[in-house]
């Protein structure tokens, strides 16, 4: 698959896809258009880079939170997608970063988990995208991605 | 219909689906999807448990409030639904909770909502999740529930 | 065409739709529907109303906020959609007011919004919407709005 070696190009292995931290599931696919739940920047089953950027997390620091939660939402749509066989295309990305009062620069932060996308997905990793600053996020992550993507009307 | 006789069996009442708070609709249906406005824990038209978690309100009550903002939308979905004919299945749920500093168990709270769905819809309940922790919510709510499921195709 | 002839009688011209603020685009369209990227009160290329409603803004100057941020998203609608050849009707607002602790009223603010909607898109204006209060946005923007759209099938 395409997608696999350009993450091999990359040096990158996904991770396994996390599970859900309740009772939901971690993706829905329905008429053509898959719901990722939140993703966290979780790696081996452990939260990285937890609280604010401006406060307790450097700018660099909250874009690699920002890269491995990219990585999640990569692993969760390749395991719902028969290892991206039914992949279309990603369609919205909607990023919320916890940021100290002050702190206003969530788009360059962001721009690491789009960039991302492009570079693993190519012309498909391409989206709408919507920022968002909060005070914090569930288990004090500084990262959440809330990504919907399209799955192909055959699959 | 089996829906409303799990409701029964749970001994839930739907209260009426509250009107909206401002200039818009409570529910919009299109190429299949269907989208509810944001729900609050309204009880008889009056807000209950206002304020924020782990500093007004304890766990229990911010669970409570996921529980009536849950019943707000169930009744929102009868109701657009034609009392759940066209009704096919939950899709995603984003969970908003009015969180003192500090508090991080945003997900506990929520599953009593995750729950709650998949003990009235049955395996149509379930859906993908994000949550979220603000500071405070529209007329002071302690949890507000944005919901997205889809209807049936020849609905 | 019907809306551009609303507009004018409205004294309203549309602004060039702001170029996206990062690596993604501002329309993502797919399926029947259109993912618009999240739109700040820019005027002219230049972040208007900064701050936070209740402290920094008045709750005019708030609501003339989200006037802006509403001919932007109507702005990305018209020039995705082939200057509303395929535009059939919106279908959801997210709505995100930076607000003073204590501040409840967003819902008074984005029906500011929602009303000029409806004003310039008639019928096919209406939708679902939610309200949320934030600390601050990105770029220190006072409101930021989250649309979804329909397109005609046939487009």
């Amino acid at each position: 698959m395409v997608i696999d070696d350009r993450l091999k190009a990359l040096g990158i292995e996904l991770p396994c896809a996390p599970s859900p931290a309740g009772s939901y599931q971690s993706v829905v696919i329905r008429n053509g258009v898959g719901y990722v739940s939140g993703q966290l920047p979780f790696r081996n089953g452990v939260l990285a880079y937890a609280g604010r950027v401006g406060d307790e997390l450097s700018l660099e620091e909250a874009m690699r939170a920002a890269e491995l939660a990219t990585l999640n939402v990569l692993a969760q749509i390749k395991c719902s997608t028969d290892q991206w066989r039914s992949f279309a295309r990603l369609l919205r990305l909607e990023g919320y970063v916890a940021s100290a009062r002050g702190f206003a620069n969530q788009p360059e932060i962001l721009d690491r988990a789009s960039r991302l996308f492009s570079q693993v997905l190519g012309d498909r990793g391409a989206h709408a995208r919507a920022a968002f600053s909060v005070e914090q996020l569930p288990l004090d992550a500084s990262v959440e991605l809330v990504v919907t993507f399209a799955v192909r009307p055959d699959a």
